[in-house]
């Protein structure tokens, strides 16, 4: 497929998304958009890349193009997707009030005068038409330099909200009353031209991409596709060479399963952009399945098939099809896991597939490991996340395995919390998994197995991975509060556990304590209220689920929880309770609270199952490799688990010195003088 | 004073403080701490600088001494305190549960399990009696390469509720059953360890020192200085070789003159220090005052005058102080702008001192700076914290400088502010410049004096700088509301600036909406309920002032709050007004709630008083250098608006391409293969 004056080698087009490396960490990120390369994406592209330091993301490390010294970083990136015949796409950008300019201190512009996106308590001055033509001068330079570098797509950005060229565009922000505000056609200018700009500059070379959000999702209060966004695509029809179309904000772009459960949800927005353009088009919206994707481009509404998520999940998705494999597919469970690694500007994680940011560092491979040193007998304990990580990789790897769990159905708390309102797509991380363990010769599964120490001295297998888990605390210890309740009165208290056992709930008003801070809590009180009860979510937060800022998904379970009628109270700590009520103190004051109840579920802390972990070890006989893996070592979340459960079977029989090169590897700032 | 094997010059003692630089700019902290060394601190020490991967503070860049490739970095900053015959000392530290190990992806580790110290919902294991050998072996081996990395002093760190040494300390968290925990003495065992392990390893090279949190300021909750506070020092009274002592959390070790306006508030909680130790002491406490450095000394409380803040508002303290130099102090105004770079992860900032963070970059001193190349008549309009900071410096560079402004006394919006309940110590921003000024050969100063257009272009003045500051909408614009207040019944309505200008409230319920999110708010909440005045705090963030959680204020103030009775709505965005009630919808559900009130006061964003800029640069006559700065430019803190004013003076006469170079260097990842 032609995009300009390159040529696509298929349809599988992985868009611009982040890694929390970015300028940071070149050689991390050059070796992770090699292996989406080697994975048959015909289309690699970058993260955003800052043309200008007046667009100044620190701290988080996006891309960055600022001048010639970020080439021979950015060169690593197109060597390394030119080795696989795939094209280099960067996504340039300037990323207006969005960017603080926290590190280069230029004063953030923005099209009229406007408060940052983030809350430091400083505004973007207005642009006066002298800095967009210095804008328009940034970018096109930029393109250069991107050309320079070798990129064989160059970007124009006006999506998520986050950009300049899309902050124009909008007449909530837009109210200037010059040639680039008032009408869309004035709106629009400032898009068109940096599109010209860019053809100009290095469209000979280079195909021209426009990422476009063609609806706001907040119906008339935003741009429609039916109203200004199809305008738009209308209005530059065949100026680009390519459209990469979604919608915004990055929250209804990047929607978890949680919120938005269909995969290809972005179909209805964009499916008018191919009746405007005769250019070719990608989009997105979690295209996992190939039977979509074959229908998408069939119909005529698309012609790439456009991927973040799913190419994070499993980056030989396309080779994978290719060859037939499809029930290889490690499918995206839309969980923004990746996400929430940009959000806190580390590299990238995810949750089906632990290789993800590693490729650098440890060398990993998500689709082959290293054959074992010796091939032993191994027995894994428990199938959850981590445990049937582990066992399949132990067998991947030639290890004889076994895999006892003392349940029916594998899955751990996968299955236990899929079986909650949202989170059904996570089942993926079992189903993934089991359904390879089932088929290889290596492995043997034992379910409804309880095994006790004695029980596995008896087996003699070389090595032993504990994945027993770990339970909910009942005490109200938490980080809040390291007393727990003062005289509890027990009958009232139930932990998630007990609510993942099914265990029924008296009538009358349930009260979710949540302490933790990350999902759980929230999607509790989701579910229990979407069930009929009546719920109180008390957290020590001040807002519901604190840590779902970074997965994207915080406002919408708050949201959800309003109008469903949970009662919230945040900045809470629990102090103590009767037999009908629970007393809360202040965080900030200390005052007390008292709520009625009929149930108060503690969602505090997690204790390791490790009981039989420690009996092992404490056996002098037993000679044999004893590790905990996933949350029977340090709870945390499924991916934690599942990256517990990988690292174990990678590192058997690897000597510490192997194992700690990983930790120790990274990127160092060169100690040149400038 | 000699610290064990090595001697300070003075006492003058720079204590561990971060930069938002640390592992990340290695030759930006150099040139950082150099410039203290310069400024003749005896003692200059690093940021807490992390022993191994699992103390991983990811994202944020402290220092690191993980292995033997950080020293080539590390040997940068010891090599540049030595050029001034300084003793350089490292901060060594385990972070456990406060470190998320977001990079390394170690599990994190902590005396029992618990959660991390951040919303990761991930838990830190319980260490094992092998995991606090290996531990100490992990710190006695950073403690080699520190030395090899040249350090004269070594620390063991068990301060700010951050380390596993105080984690071990305190009874609240330390649960333990066995050796390390339960008795004071078996809590303390770490801790001696520790020193004894440091001791043992470079004791022969290094002094070693302990950084020891004494009180938590908790009363009876937690560690107090009357009780086990003392007993810990007692008990290891002689073992270091120094004493740095503080209080904890870091809230209050680095506590606000908004909320603690006493220089040497620590003071009382640490005196006790040399009755149980013949070691040298250190303390802190923003020791600004040179009467009371020398009070502290004579009194026999401290062997050497800690700094932290008052180093970053001025490096060069103690030379001041050695000549005589008292007025030339540049005082801290206590306001932690340079905790919230850290906090942000980007370099250190500083109100007071503009070249702060920009010594390598910008080759910028504190105390000198480049005489102008023609000295030219200049004309500084406006003196608040910009104009003030241009008008200094234009004049410090040899230009003759006439500084006009519209009211009778200098300050702008600093004098204004500093009038509000807790903000009087930021009046030190406009009494250091405007002594400075008073006395400067080459600045004429003209107050009560209103320039028009006209009147500039009379003066003929080669340069003309604009810093007329901003004024606060009346709107309701902001970031949450870009549409305003809807059909506003305006005589209710009241911005920032008439409470600033004293206007005369109604009787009655004040509101005062926050949608900006910086102090401002909430210092006005406080103010006039101070003042007696019955106030609603509404805000469209989910806490009061947000932002401040950066400048460690924020639970301060909200407790602040509520104990003077304010009532405070969070999650709310204005909508619309009646002559008696103002109409808000919660952000999440857009749910209405009506609020009766005598008068709303809007802190939403600024509008930048900038009309006689554009009125002068329209003029087709004027060739001259006409520019604005601060507020007028871009409203933002009073810090940018300082930087603002710095920068501009700086950058007079200098050539686009000089201007560029220091938005554009910044510290590289080296390439080289690892």
């Amino acid at each position: 497929v032609a995009i300009g004056p390159v040529t696509a080698r298929n349809r599988f087009y992985q868009v611009p998304h982040c890694t929390g490396m970015g300028h940071l960490r070149p050689q991390a990120v050059a070796a992770l958009r090699e292996m989406k390369a080697a994975g048959g994406w015909a289309v690699v592209s970058t993260e955003e890349a800052e043309i200008h330091p007046s667009s100044d993301l620190s701290p988080y490390p996006e891309q960055r193009i600022w001048d010639q010294r970020d080439l021979p970083a950015l060169r690593l990136i197109t060597d390394a997707i030119h080795r696989h015949d795939a094209l280099a796409a960067i996504e340039l950008v300037h990323n207006g009030n969005n960017a603080p300019n926290l590190y280069s201190r230029l004063p953030p512009i923005a099209p009229v005068s406007m408060s940052l996106s983030s809350d430091y308590p400083k505004q973007a001055r207005q642009m006066s038409i002298e800095d967009i033509q210095q804008l328009r001068r940034w970018h096109r330079d930029a393109a250069v330099r991107a050309r320079d570098a070798g990129f064989d797509i160059v970007y124009v950005y006006a999506g998520h909200l986050m950009t300049l060229a899309q902050h124009f565009l909008l007449p909530t922000i837009n109210q200037r009353q010059d040639c680039y505000g008032g009408s869309l056609e004035n709106r629009v200018r400032l898009l068109r031209e940096l599109i010209e700009d860019t053809k100009d500059a290095v469209g000979q070379h280079c195909g021209i991409a426009v990422r476009l959000a063609v609806d706001e999702l907040a119906g008339s209060e935003g741009m429609q596709a039916s109203e200004e966004g199809s305008a738009v695509v209308e209005m530059l029809a065949d100026l680009p060479d390519l459209w990469d179309v979604n919608v915004a904000d990055w929250s209804n772009d990047s929607a978890t399963t949680r919120f938005v459960p269909e995969d290809g949800y972005q179909i209805s927005y964009i499916e008018f952009v191919k009746s405007k353009t005769a250019k070719p088009v990608v989009a997105t919206g979690r295209l996992n399945s190939p039977d979509l994707m074959v229908s998408l481009v069939k119909r005529g509404i698309v012609d790439f098939i456009g991927a973040a998520r799913p190419s994070i999940s499993d980056p030989f998705l396309p080779n994978k099809i290719k060859s037939g494999d499809i029930s290889e597919i490690r499918e995206c469970i839309g969980c923004n896991i990746c996400v929430s690694s940009d959000s806190l500007g580390v590299p990238i994680r995810c949750t089906q597939n632990p290789t993800m940011g590693e490729e650098w560092r440890r060398n990993w491979h998500p689709e082959t490991i290293d054959a074992a040193r010796t091939a032993v007998d191994t027995l894994v304990v428990g199938a959850g996340p981590a445990g049937l990580e582990c066992a399949l990789q132990l067998a991947q790897r030639g290890h004889r395995v076994q895999l006892a769990y003392e349940t029916a159905e594998a899955g751990g708390r996968v299955l236990a919390e899929s079986r909650l309102r949202g989170l059904g797509a996570w089942l993926r991380v079992r189903d993934y998994r089991m359904q390879k363990l089932q088929q290889h010769s290596k492995v043997q599964l034992f379910p409804d197995n309880t095994l006790s120490a004695n029980d596995i001295a008896e087996l003699d297998c070389k090595a032993v991975f504990i994945a027993t888990g770990a339970k909910w605390r009942r005490d109200g210890i938490g980080r809040s509060n390291r007393k727990g309740i003062q005289s509890p009165a027990s009958p009232l208290i139930y932990t998630p556990d007990d609510i993942l056992k099914d265990e029924n709930l008296p009538d009358g008003n349930i009260l979710v304590y949540d302490d933790e801070h990350g999902y759980l809590g929230g999607v509790l009180a989701d579910h229990l209220s979407h069930q009929g009860h009546a719920v109180t979510l008390v957290t020590s937060a001040s807002i519901v689920s604190p840590w779902t800022v970074y997965t994207l998904e915080q406002h919408r379970i708050q949201a959800r929880l309003i109008d469903q009628g949970v009662a919230i109270y945040p900045n809470l700590v629990i102090d103590s309770s009767t037999d009908s009520s629970v007393l809360f103190k202040c965080v900030f004051s200390g005052q007390p609270t008292e709520l009625e109840c009929a149930a108060t579920i503690l969602v505090t802390e997690r204790v390791s199952n490790d009981e039989l972990f420690h009996e092992l070890r404490s056996r002098p006989a037993v000679n044999h490799h004893i590790e905990r893996i996933g949350d029977a070592l340090a709870p945390g979340l499924i991916a934690d688990a599942v990256f517990s459960g990988h690292l174990a079977a990678r590192d058997y029989q690897a000597t510490q010195h192997e194992i700690e090169d990983a930790w120790y590897k990274r990127e160092l700032p060169a100690l040149t003088p400038w």
